[in-house]
């Protein structure tokens, strides 16, 4: 079935759902574009529940889902938002993980994440994520849900392949206690240089906002506090530039 | 004098700077927004040109700038980029560093980038050269200006703080061969894992495109090829979080 018309209310429904939390929370479905991103979402056992195609654009390309629909490359330009170089998009069923559904391996690395704000952040902090091998993303009290188009664009796709857990601060400080992960908080006060800290053991790596930083409850549960050195005259990284020199340290401890 | 209009010859041309690299080019002016920007910009001997003031957005903000403009909150909403957070804007004179004009300490840390295509990206990385304390960051063979509006702001103000040379390729191999500062460039091929190699001595690191890598007259320049192990399924780093997590490694052998 060709949908012609953005008026359309499979179109509609699909703009809604790439436009507003609100109904993506409520659906319990998100929307995945381009080519690799549904692959690994499809690699990592998520249900595609639609599938828009644009055939001038992706060609012969088959998938086995039972609602399928093509639209014209008008109607594509309009929907997608890296603009018409794909012409594969998807409505996924979304699925939660929660903490208790992480399989940890020896020594595991996670990264914490607390109250970040901007889905892009998220993003490119889930593509160093798999670039390093992490165990997994832990986000406390977020204020982004994980399914956000913007976020899973600029993780190219890395949400499906980073085990990403949405949970509270409490919480994730209960369970890495238990489990005897050191906690190492990024921050500027009484704090050693990250290089002098050994991350070979099990380690959770946790970082704030770059405006506010850590809350007090995340610098109390810490075993170290950790910090970038600031040599120059702005003092200021970018939050997913701070996260990837942290994590590749430990990857570095880990192999070197 | 208040301007009311967009369409007032001296806002029109603030316009053109912003949007038109030809522009830029051809007049040697270039446009700074913000206050902290600004600040950087000046304390880097660079020249105010104009300077475009909204009162109402920055208060009593004063600077000795003879052409000195004020403009509505609705003129100040069209020219910025940023929205209407600061309400200071200026005309500024652009100047060309060269090779020459750096001035080398024992051991540099020089990053090196070819052909990097976008300025947003080129702009983060100035702001982690910043951080890391970068002696400089040269620019062969650019596809951007230096001074893109994009470029200026995702450098919060590094463009400022860090020496920035755009040059050729070759002139750039010449001055670091002639001054024995050993060449690492980053690519897959042929590489050793960036932490086994020493980075205490005066070194440069050279980065190429995320989809092209560096051309043959970097690779064949090169005394060592790193690279930066790649542990997950996506295979790929923003090309601004891999010189970030590059530079801090020898900030880290300098000081650890």
């Amino acid at each position: 079935m060709l949908l012609t018309s953005t008026k359309n209310p499979k179109v509609r429904r699909l703009m809604e759902l790439q436009q507003k939390s609100a109904a993506r929370r409520e659906s319990g479905l998100f929307v995945v574009e381009g080519r690799r991103e549904l692959q690994h979402c499809l690699e990592a056992g998520f249900e595609v529940e639609t599938l828009f195609l644009c055939p001038s654009l992706c060609g012969e390309w088959a998938m086995p889902v039972c609602n399928q629909y093509e639209v014209t490359p008008e109607v594509y330009s309009r929907i997608a938002y890296r603009g018409t170089t794909e012409g594969v998009m998807a409505q996924v069923r979304a699925r939660a993980l929660s903490l208790a559904d992480l399989q940890l391996p020896d020594n595991p690395l996670i990264v914490v994440l607390e109250r970040v704000e901007k889905p892009g952040n998220l993003g490119a902090i889930l593509r160093s994520a798999d670039a390093a091998g992490v165990t997994a993303v832990v986000v406390c009290d977020p204020l982004t849900d994980l399914f956000n188009p913007n976020l899973i664009r600029a993780s190219l796709g890395a949400l499906f392949t980073v085990p990403t857990v949405a949970c509270s601060s409490a919480e994730c400080i209960a369970f890495l206690k238990a489990r005897h992960i050191q906690i190492l908080t990024a921050q500027l006060q009484d704090s050693q240089p990250y290089y002098d800290t050994p991350m070979t053991q099990g380690t959770a790596i946790v970082m704030g906002t770059e405006s506010t930083g850590l809350t007090l409850q995340w610098r109390q549960a810490a075993d170290r506090h950790i910090r970038i050195p600031m040599l120059g005259q702005l003092d200021s990284l970018n939050v997913s530039v701070s996260t990837a020199i942290l994590v590749y340290e430990a990857v570095r401890q880990r192999r070197a």
